[in-house]
């Protein structure tokens, strides 16, 4: 679908208890050797990898549409459950490339916390359920933890032109971390 | 919350079941006689204004955002089952004010069709029923229609910035209607 050819009106179904998305065009997978440098412990993710054979850490399953102002893009975001030594499950996080832009995750299973931030060192958590939608406003940085023994799976929807600034998390990361601390997360 | 300031991040709760909105902080109601004008059939409207009280026709609630470029609106939209005459419950419909903004209705109660129409004539029905999500292209004017027993909600999502514009849907509606016929709706 070129930004040529006008977008046609279309319809697609997503399992509203699994959040489970029929037919996506796109599946992004992120594996956890392509979470290397996030974690705090390097070596237990190093073991995980070695041992658990690079499991898949989280997948985004897309049906896109031209990114170009106007348009929305939406996506079920999925993140599995687990731990690098004590800290929980996260997604890569990321700014928008255009920064002023927003984006809405509508949580449809498991339990988490949505880490935000801004260049500021603002840093705020907001909890993530069934039935929770988190607003990310323009100029926040956002990443997923998932704190549950299930699949954390959000509904979410972005301007199409956002796009992704990964870099920025990479070399920065976030002011917190999420930890299990005697059995209960905890942000330190 | 004004332009001036920086948006927070927010959560809010959404029963994934019902469509219910915990808090809203607005509610756009409109009634049977908000309709004067839609449907076929004056009369029938009329008489069912009269007979039932002017019943609340659809409402729809919010929590408000800035409407600038790059945050994101989103509502509970829940339009209730009825016929007016053969023809079934509708939303009034509605361009964008800025027409290249899409929507994105992802319906979790109900049975019905999502109406689309172009200034060039072209009209598009798509289902809606529980877990289907319509893709509302830029510039598509938009329309609801409840063709079950049970009130149609969907949780939606457009540009902030995108404003509506229902004079034109006023003046001209659309090339199609929903009408039940033997028992089944039918586009005519």
């Amino acid at each position: 679908m070129g930004e040529c050819s006008p977008v046609q009106p279309s319809g697609v179904e997503i399992n509203l208890q699994t959040g489970e998305m029929l037919e996506p065009d796109r599946i992004v997978v992120r594996r956890a050797s392509d979470m290397r440098g996030y974690y705090a412990d390097a070596d237990a993710l190093d073991q995980l990898i070695r041992e658990r054979g690079d499991p898949i850490h989280y997948e985004v399953f897309e049906k896109p549409v031209p990114e170009t102002p106007g348009n929305l893009m939406y996506c079920i975001s999925k993140l599995h459950p687990g731990l690098v030594g004590d800290e929980f499950f996260m997604t890569k996080g990321h700014y928008h490339q255009i920064r002023e832009t927003a984006e809405l995750y509508l949580c449809l299973r498991g339990q988490g916390l949505m880490l935000m931030k801004t260049e500021k060192g603002e840093c705020v958590a907001e909890a993530m359920a069934r039935g929770r939608l988190v607003y990310v406003p323009p100029s926040w940085a956002h990443r997923s933890v998932n704190t549950g023994a299930e699949p954390l799976v959000s509904f979410c929807v972005y301007p199409a032109e956002a796009g992704h600034n990964y870099g920025d998390i990479e070399d920065q990361g976030f002011p917190k971390r999420v930890l299990r601390v005697k059995g209960e997360p905890q942000l330190v």
